[in-house]
């Protein structure tokens, strides 16, 4: 994939503008909105590349996407007012945003040479972990934890991308069907308000 | 020590199982309690991995461990009303993966010819940072700061290593000792409920 | 720089110092407050040494920054209600190590021939993320990010360093004028509440 592509720009811009606000939601103050902004959506990339030990990381390196989300993050505090009203848009972006960073970890793991189920992982890590660090660092319990279907959604485009790569089907094929699973089942999920079960259990033993 | 080892399998199942129980404590689902349970018996050696550079961390590699971790969440899950009234049990066996990770730190720093005191460290981390960023991403203050003696065991059980060592004994020997330790002073921790001292400080200055 | 060195000492000394009186206030255990010392005044540093790929991280092999947390951290616990009531004092030590850690990481990425916007972003890293950890590992929203000036003086004293480095200033000159800038804008924020704006954002959207 190329350093700067279309989806990169709307996945990352998103990411950004939803860190951006989650920090204004904690009333922090214009440095750690940008921070929340940035780990959301470039933690996710950090934390694989740190457990593959590619380092060092590539933000440190390219200024691309810290550009994109500096600029997101202006256009996120300017007119907050008016992002927030369009819902919906942001999280058709939000959700292709989860899509293209899914395709980014799986192709890093096959480059390497990993097993398919490492690159699942390394596809959802880089997906899902930015805010899995936003929210730690905010204090609340990650939303992909408790509330949200990200995750799994990650993982089925993992195993669609792995389906159609075994078909013989072209690179830009498989990543498209990867790409529209985890759109189409991250917005069904949010239309139909899926939730993944939880366990109860009365208390700590 | 063997990649598969019956120690092995002891701790890391009841490691998830502690990762398991916080997460359905703290009601998250499904896809949080089987992350909490793989960074609870994982995070530990993943952090002590990345801190010396032994990327790309093992479990992406080797699948032996996230399968014990898996099953052990699965059995956590169905039979949860039922282990939590062997608490003894449960106990008795995260003693024994303290003192199993600590070995295992241990020999990881003295195959890099680490210094002792950097050995015990790293069996230290790999034994009790698991829980620790397990607790720090639900939102807790980690158990071993305030509650539980854990991580004193740990020490204990790396000067009694390095007595052993230095007294010439084999090297099963020398684990056994360490690792029986760390599993007597922790349990007898439990039974006199023994705390390290907290040093009173009225307010931040 | 020199491995030792009197405003190395004096910095993580501060921090160290910071880190202890935070964990006392959360009522953490001896071992807590240890370790909240040690992550205060090295953690800055061990993020960048990771995410820039330097490892084993330098505390691993080298004790010294190791010995001045401990030493510091206990005299913190024994005249903790001495040194509260000197807080001018320990925070014009804490502003020294801030202002140092910052030169230390700047002069880190240009030993690796980093940009210059790579190189001031890991001297605020250094500078800056030990507590930021602290923060977050005690569930506190990190300081930095919603009270106190920090990290602008930082990236303040970054500038001066790349504006008195292009004026062709000798190595020394160039690290105590950021050095200074940075221990001015920390001394005048806190004497004149500077902060930074927060925006205002009413619900999540």
């Amino acid at each position: 994939m190329e350093s700067i592509h279309v989806l990169e720009v709307i996945g990352t811009s998103a990411f950004s503008i939803a860190g951006a606000f989650a920090a204004m939601t904690k009333k922090l103050d214009i440095f750690g909105i940008f921070i929340m902004a940035f780990v959301t959506a470039l933690g996710g990339g950090t934390l694989r590349d740190v457990l593959i030990g590619d380092v060092p990381v590539r933000w440190l390196l390219d200024f691309n996407a810290g550009l994109i989300v500096f600029f997101s993050t202006v256009a996120a505090i300017l007119f907050r007012n008016i992002i927030k009203d369009y819902h919906n848009i942001l999280l058709f972006f939000d959700s292709v945003g989860v899509g293209f960073f899914t395709v980014v970890g799986i192709r890093t793991g096959i480059a390497l040479d990993f097993h398919s189920t490492t690159c699942i992982a390394l596809g959802t890590i880089t997906a899902c972990f930015g805010g899995v660090i936003r929210d730690i660092s905010l204090s609340n319990i990650p939303l992909i934890f408790e509330k949200e279907i990200y995750a799994m959604a990650c993982v089925l485009g993992g195993v669609v991308f792995y389906a159609m790569f075994h078909l013989g089907a072209s690179k830009l094929t498989v990543d498209l069907f990867c790409l529209v699973t985890i759109v189409a089942v991250r917005l069904l999920s949010v239309r139909f308000n899926w939730r993944l079960p939880t366990i109860f259990k009365a208390s700590k033993s």
